[in-house]
């Protein structure tokens, strides 16, 4: 049995570095408070044993020593970075239950055959720097090492000058982890548990992902002398699209279609907008869905251009959905049998880190409810009991992997 | 007869102040470069034999002395601020015509009865800071001189400690100004000159104006978690009220309606956006035609927060259309037509710093074609012959009324 008042007391104690007024938490990837809560974290991790090591896309890995330290690692971990109005659990959550199980094996004195590796992913949020799921995506292969150091945030600033700004570009290298399961515990971040009252989430898979910048150029021009038979508004185009993607979500359900991101230039309230740059991210469970949606949006993009707008669309980021080890699916239905949770199978709407690392080893994950399935928002909300719950699953899957 | 190549000279000398690109300019009001096009200008102004004075929201007044100091002078004048993406001629043409009249009067050694003023109105874009023709507009009594000075930009700065930083908060009162009569003149900034082929647009008046700002507020959650009728988009919303705004304007012809800015918070790509904040421009010629739009408007938000955000909507400016006095409009036709240029009535699309003149002075404009009718835009052109055309109406105009 895991320490549920150490676990929500380490929760709470790292939400307070980047903690908002309305009790959330702002901590975005390779800031400051990136770097306070990453060393908070390995504070603990050397405090509870562990052995720490930083590879050169700040991807931060501790390891519980196993008897026979040649065979690869059972591995369970998640993010610290956060949305900008991110609540308290969204990733933390995920670290600091591994962190727990480790601590509670310590308090057990359990030995391990495996090793135990926890694994704090550098920007899995995608919010500061896009796409999401960077750090694990390098390791396991989906991104090059140099596209994604070079990749740049909303003012220009280097991903890679940033960690090694904050003493987080370290020596090992990317390539060639191994696990021989990995784990990760999350906040379902969606509605599904709370509504059938399950305590777990056995997670099966992910939704396929699909992420896209566009570019609407109109025409800039005066808001009281430019009759409206001759604008080129490209806000008026981009409002369009933004209705145009809610839409095609609708028609494909249970597909997500979201515009999170939008910037107007120059956004002065008497010039018609010349130019908007606006993210589109498309999701489905069902490949041939997600492959349905992105023609849709293309053709909805053709027609708004027909009105005048040039508009460059750039799919830069898809994977298609995710399917999980049956074995390591299998422990955690197991484990959460075993210790009484209800449960039910359920498939990630978030993409998680367990994603990528499912390409190289055995994977699945164990989701928690979340109070009325809201994330992404400082208001995120769960329980001391909801989190043990996770947790607990978590040790029991991990030991069950680890060979005691 | 004015001297076309000062002028012209005089204009790409000022247009190098915060000159962009692609030969535009970006001169924001109350700004570093602001200061240094009103320094450029008030030498020029002291070569040209006038005396300078700066008023408590930073307008600027030179005279060149008439014969009967006791009378009020014949005023002209406009604005050197820009907008963002702002062209070379908006504002700075009507301020530099009158410089170059009262050149011309030097050079031809011409005494008028009345005193000769030229103009520098503070913030007439309304762009960085809002509403618009706020030097004016504070000088006319529609806005008191607190409240102005007062005002924000997107960054917190106020303009009244922006005056003073760049040394133009002044020391005249902007109570008790006179005019005998006050000429502005603007390129039209709109497509009706260049499209009848006339030289010269007298205008009449200008056409009412309504501005808003609203906030939308939605709930933000995560973009792949939250089911599609389980969210409230704030930046839904906000797309549907832009295009209600295009809808409102082309349902009362000619009427214009624009958003120009918009803020999405907290613009991660993804996570819904809970919050936006974005402007609202509305026009119409007509009184009871922009009521009939403001109450549209209001009807369309009604209907929008039936979809679950809530919209705030402060409509925290507005003023009627204009009309301008009938000498006034009589001498700039006299005067175009003893000069031989074709012209045409036209009544002004934008707000000018002549419509707040008109408050407490007898006041006309002279409008100059410019190319394709685009204002607000960095490729904002016009011709030298042009240039020339409005200023030599101008200065016929104005000797006229200063009695020579
Ligand atoms: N778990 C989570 O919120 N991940 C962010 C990446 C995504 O947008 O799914
Ligand atoms: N002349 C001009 O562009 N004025 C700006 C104020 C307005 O929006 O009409």
């Amino acid at each position: 049995k895991v320490n549920s008042d150490r676990l929500w007391d380490s929760l709470m104690e790292m939400a307070k570095i980047g903690g908002t007024e309305k009790g959330g938490c702002c901590r975005l990837a390779a800031t400051d408070l990136d770097k306070q809560g990453r060393e908070l974290y390995i504070k603990w991790a050397e405090e509870a044993g562990c052995t720490v090591k930083v590879d050169a896309v700040g991807n931060i890995m501790c390891t519980r020593p196993g008897e026979d330290m040649s065979l690869p690692p059972v591995g369970s971990g998640s993010h610290l970075d956060t949305q900008p109005t991110g609540g308290k659990f969204d990733g933390v959550y995920g670290v600091l239950a591994a962190l727990e199980a480790v601590r509670t094996m310590n308090d057990n004195d359990i030995k391990t055959k495996h090793p135990i590796e926890i694994s704090v992913w550098t920007n899995e949020e995608g919010s500061r720097f896009a796409p999401a799921m960077m750090g694990s995506g390098v390791v396991s292969g989906r991104f090059s090492l140099e596209e994604i150091l070079d990749s740049k945030d909303v003012d220009g600033l280097r991903l890679g000058d940033e960690l090694a700004r904050i003493g987080f570009a370290g020596d090992e290298p990317v390539t060639g982890r191994k696990f021989h399961a990995f784990f990760e515990t999350h906040i379902e971040q969606g509605p599904y548990l709370e509504a059938e009252e399950k305590q777990v989430g056995v997670v099966t898979g992910g939704q396929g992902q699909r992420w896209y910048n566009a570019v609407l150029t109109g025409r800039e021009s005066h808001a009281g002398t430019t009759p409206m038979h001759l604008r080129n508004d490209a806000l008026i185009a981009s409002s369009k699209l933004v209705l145009k993607v809610e839409e095609i979500a609708k028609a494909h359900p249970p597909g997500c279609g979201t515009v999170g991101f939008m910037q107007v230039m120059p956004n002065s309230r008497n010039t018609i907008p010349g130019e908007i740059s606006m993210s589109i991210d498309l999701r489905h469970p069902i490949d041939e869905e997600l492959s349905a949606m992105d023609a849709d949006l293309k053709a909805a993009i053709k027609e708004i251009e027909e009105s005048g707008p040039n508009i460059e669309l750039d799919p830069f980021w898809y994977y298609e959905p995710i399917h999980f080890n049956q074995d390591c699916i299998a422990a955690v239905r197991k484990a959460t049998q075993d210790l009484g949770y209800s449960h039910m199978d359920i498939i990630a709407g978030a993409g998680h880190d367990a994603c990528y690392v499912s390409d190289f080893a055995p994977t699945s994950m164990v989701f928690t409810p979340c109070l009325n399935g809201i994330s992404h928002n400082e208001i995120e909300s769960t329980t001391q009991e909801e989190c043990e719950g996770g947790c607990s699953v978590l040790l029991n899957a991990m030991l069950t992997m680890a060979e005691v």
